[in-house]
């Protein structure tokens, strides 16, 4: 059982058509940068990209999202997709997130995600395999 | 104290460009049903648009969202996005909501989110005035 | 050799995530309804949905698309968008199309597009087969 | 009169949510990295960004785009957003642009644009000013 997870650094830079009526990056495209960043730490930081869970026969799903939109970005703006996990258990990883604004590092929404391994050919829940929670313990 | 406010529903037809790889509507945009469902709720049900409100110089912005993804929607389905709020406190407003497949009814995802009035001169949350409170008590 | 192919409409509610900083439809957007117009269409007045192409192993894809803007469409606007065929040539159709507000039957912009016929399997061009030709000669 | 114009790049990371249900970039989303190419080049190439043509009651809008699709840009792949002013013409100007794959320089699709500047309180097309024509001919 590890105390602690690795916490890894995402960057995504803003799209003017990531901007609403509000001038803001609208609520819905946090959930886009959460998976842009999970996606290049799976590959870069877990070593174990999405395309080997689907070659595997295996892919993971969001289950839940809870999400506190704190402060506003907007166009010009950088952001910082951190994400680190809490705990496994059978078949789903708890992984928290802060999206910071790069320029001065205050956050402008946190939460956490459930994610679980599904089987592709039968859709059902699958136990994450030793291999992986291995991988995934740094 | 009203015990039971009434439940909306909207209807959302799911366009190709809400279908990711896995040939299910994006997890994100399920965020963008809800916002629209609210947006045509506002205006058909409570009788008080987003554009008054923001005619009065008042915005609502999601300060919370939590949402449990059941079961996927895919392209060829219309989705029915019911919502109810659940309690006030102050200058916030908690609305529980249910998508579900139109075809059969069953639950796509669920869950709540919570929205903050905030004076758009100041970005500061403003409690909710007692006329705003009567029209959505309904 | 026909000479007039039938119009087509299909009518798209414009979501408030549609909206760009300018407080009109985000002009990518005008794609997207493009492609949903296109999908309901084939299904509802061609009589050979997207689903049957792929089972038969084929797809369309946009090869070009040329668009004007010409007027904003706004939150609360329902957009008709009319889509006709204006010719055939070997694996390519050209469909003309015309995006309206609903409201005052003006147009938001209008323009064609090619689509090319592929083979899923190889990605190759194939030449739209007769009896397809035949569906779509309507 | 210039003869050529400087041809400015900018760089686009591909997000999942970009991809669509056959696993290429969505076809919109080309026209989102082209004006979030623009934006960038504007501020940092043109050195006169969006916010100072707005600051000055200015603002551009796509009047035409016209685009061929060539090759499918996927998951993982980083897009090279090239452009380049053709022409000037009273208040539009012409940009060709070059949508690439980085890993092999290979275009993805390319195409041109014509952007009109317009006032922001008559919305009426607005004669290019000489400062911003002087600063536009690099």
């Amino acid at each position: 059982m590890k105390l602690n997870y690795s916490k890894f650094i995402s960057e995504i830079i803003v799209r003017p058509s990531d901007i609403d009526v509000n001038n803001h990056v609208h609520y819905s495209k946090y959930l886009d940068y959460l998976l842009a960043a999970r996606y290049e730490q799976m590959h870069r930081d877990y070593k174990m990209s999405m395309e080997e869970f689907i070659d595997r026969g295996m892919s993971w799903f969001a289950s839940n999202v809870n999400i506190d939109f704190k402060r506003a970005l907007k166009l010009g703006d950088t952001a910082l997709v951190e994400t680190q996990i809490e705990s496994y258990n059978g078949a789903q990883v708890k992984v928290n997130f802060w999206i910071k604004k790069k320029a001065n590092d205050k956050i402008a929404a946190e939460g956490y995600a459930f994610y679980t391994l599904v089987s592709i050919k039968t859709g059902r829940p699958l136990r994450i395999p030793d291999d992986i929670l291995e991988k995934y313990s740094v």
